[in-house]
C-alpha cells in the first residue's frame, strides 16, 4: 500500500480548492493537475506550482493519473462530464440529486466498465457519510425508523430565494434543526411534519429605502421556501454580512431509533458539525479516491457508491495496523 | 439476493438469546439450531421450537448451515471455539479483547482459509460500530484527534469489583461520560486525563449490619477501579436493585475533531444509546452474518473484520433500491 496515488481535479471552484487542500493532508497522494473549462491562465490555485490544463487536454494524461476527482455541480456539469471522464480515468464525484442517483449510476457505469475504469458516484456527506449512517442504522436495527436533520448550516437554495425578494440587497439563510423534533426522533423514533423539523434563520441586508416590515412579510410568506416553516428574519448591515457570514458551515444528524424483539429500545446517531461544507466534502472525496484506486487495482470496475466500498480501503494505514489501532 | 440464509447459534447466554431475537427480525434468515456445551435438554430457547444440539455434533450440520454465529465469551470460549468452528463453517464472532485482535485474526484466518470459509471477527458495537466510526472519522478528517467515551452503561467488570467489597450484598456500576470532557473533544479535539473522562455511579445493597461509611470508603479508594475516578456511591435496597437495575443498558460516543488546511474546524460524532447491550450486539452480529454469507459466495475466504465489509452487503435490500432509498 505504499505506492503513491496520482490525482487530477476536474473543475476548480470551492470544492476543487477543497480537494487541493485535502490532497496536501494525505501524504500518500500527489496532485498531478487541475483541469478546467476556463482559460488555465485565469485559474489561481492555492499552491501556484499546481499545473492547470484545459479540460479538453485531459485525454493526453492517460497513464499519468490514477483518479480524476470531479468537482463540478450536479445540475449542469456532472451529468455530462462524469460519463465522459469515466471512459478515460477512474473517477469520484459528489452527484447529489438524490432522485436521479440511479440514472447517473447507469450513465457512468457503462463507459467506466467498457474501459476498465472504476467510478464512485455521490460521495461527500449527504449523499455520502449520511447515506452510510442511514444504511448502518437500518441494518443494525431492523425494526425502527430513521430521520435525517440538516444544520446548523448555510442553505444555498434558500439563500438564493431570499436574495430574490424585492428590497433585499444581500443575505444568507441558515437551516437549524429543531431540538424538539430531534429529541422525538431519538427517544421514540417519531416523525414531526417536515415543516416543523427545521427553523429557518435569515440574515438580510436591506436595499436603501426598503421597508423592513414589507421585506420580512415577503420572506416569511414565500411558498415552498419559508411560508411552511418557522422562519426568523434578522436585519444586518452589509459589513456584518461580509464579516460574519462568509463561511459555509453545515452539518446535521442522522438518527435511527429501533426496538429489538424483547422490547428494548435503542438509538444510533451520526452527526456532523462542519466549519466548511465544501472543504469537508472534498476531504471525503479524496479518501474515496484512494479506495477507488485500490478497487480498480483489484479489478472491480464500473460504477459504485460508498455503499460498495470496504471501509479499510479508505485509509492509508495497513490492515494489521488498522485492526491493532482502531478496532 | 432472495436466497434464505441459514444460521446456527453457538453458545446460548444473553448474546445467543439476542441472536435468536434478531434472526426473527430479519425475514431473509432462518435459525437452524442452537449448539451448546450444556445438556441440550437444559437449554430453554425463546422459541421452544428451536432445535438445540450438542456443540460436538456440529460437524454433522455440514451443508445445512450458512453461518455460525459464535456467542461465547472472549476470554475462555472464542480463542478455542472460533478457529475450530471456522474450519467447518463461515463464522461471525464478537471477540472484544482489543489487545489480542491480531492474534485472534491469525488463529481464525488459517483454518477458515484452508477450508474455504469466511470468518468475521470482533463484530458488535465496540469493537464493531465504534471501530468503524473511528476509521471513518480519521479518513474524512486526516488531521485531527479521535476520542471514545463509554456510557451511560452498566460496566460488568466494575460491578464485579463492587460486589467483592466486604459488606456489599449486591450492586451495579454505571459508567457515565463526562459532559465537559465530551464538549472539549467536540469543540477542540482536546483530551482530558482518562480518570476525568467518566463518572462512576455505584448502586449498592449493604449486607445486614454493614457500615455504609466504611463500605463507601472501601469503594471510592479501590485502586484501578474507583480511586482515580469521580465515583459516586448510592445505597439502595435489594428490591430496588432487582426492580430498577436488571437491564443491561450501554452506549457511548466516538468523536472526531479535525481541521482542514484553510483552518476550518469540523467534528464528526457517532453515538449509541442501547436499551440492551447484548441484544444490540446480537443485532449487529446477524447483519454481519448476512455479509459473511455473501462474501463467501463471492470467494472471499479467511478472516475479516467489519473494516473489510462493503456496507451494502449488510443489508437485505437490493443495491438499486438502497441507492434510491438511502443514498
Amino acid at each position: 500500500m505504499s505506492e503513491r496515488i496520482r490525482l487530477g481535479i476536474v473543475g476548480y471552484g470551492n470544492l476543487g480548492r477543497g480537494v487541493e487542500h485535502a490532497v496536501a493532508q494525505n501524504s500518500d497522494m500527489d496532485l498531478v493537475a487541475v483541469f478546467t473549462r476556463r482559460d488555465p491562465d485565469q485559474v489561481a490555485t492555492v499552491d501556484p506550482a499546481v499545473a492547470v490544463h484545459r479540460l479538453d487536454d485531459m485525454a493526453s494524461f492517460a497513464g499519468r493519473l490514477d483518479v480524476a476527482v470531479l468537482c463540478g455541480g450536479s445540475r449542469a456539469d456532472l451529468p455530462e462530464q462524469a460519463p465522459r471522464v469515466a471512459a478515460m480515468f477512474n473517477t469520484v464525484d459528489s452527484f447529489d440529486t438524490h432522485a436521479e442517483v440511479n440514472t447517473h449510476f447507469a450513465a457512468v457505469d457503462e463507459p467506466a466498465r467498457a474501459n476498465g475504469n472504476t467510478a464512485l458516484i455521490s460521495a461527500g456527506w449527504d449523499p455520502g457519510m449520511f447515506s452510510l449512517a442511514r444504511l448502518f442504522g437500518e441494518v443494525v436495527l431492523a425494526e425502527g425508523s430513521t430521520h435525517t436533520f440538516w444544520g446548523r448550516g448555510l442553505s444555498q437554495g434558500h439563500s438564493d430565494a431570499l436574495r430574490r425578494v424585492p428590497g433585499v440587497a444581500g443575505g444568507v439563510q441558515y437551516t437549524i434543526p429543531s431540538e424538539e423534533a430531534m429529541d422525538l426522533a431519538r427517544s421514540r423514533g417519531t416523525a414531526v411534519p417536515a415543516e416543523q423539523r427545521h427553523v429557518r434563520e435569515c440574515h438580510v441586508v436591506l436595499e436603501p429605502g426598503a421597508d423592513p416590515d414589507e421585506v420580512e412579510h415577503e420572506i416569511v410568506t414565500m411558498p415552498h421556501y419559508f411560508a411552511e416553516s418557522d422562519t426568523r428574519v434578522n436585519f444586518i448591515t452589509a459589513e456584518e454580512l461580509e464579516r460574519d457570514h462568509a463561511a459555509m458551515p453545515h452539518g446535521g444528524f442522522v438518527i435511527r431509533h429501533g426496538t429489538t424483539r424483547s422490547g428494548a429500545e435503542h438509538s444510533v446517531e451520526f452527526s456532523l458539525a462542519l466549519g466548511s461544507n465544501p472543504e469537508f466534502t472534498a476531504s471525503v472525496l479524496v479518501a474515496c479516491a484512494r479506495a477507488v484506486h485500490r478497487l480498480n487495482q483489484r479489478g472491480e470496475v464500473g460504477a459504485l457508491t460508498m455503499f460498495d466500498v470496504p471501509p479499510a480501503l479508505l485509509s492509508p494505514r495497513d490492515p494489521t495496523e488498522l485492526r491493532a489501532g482502531l478496532l
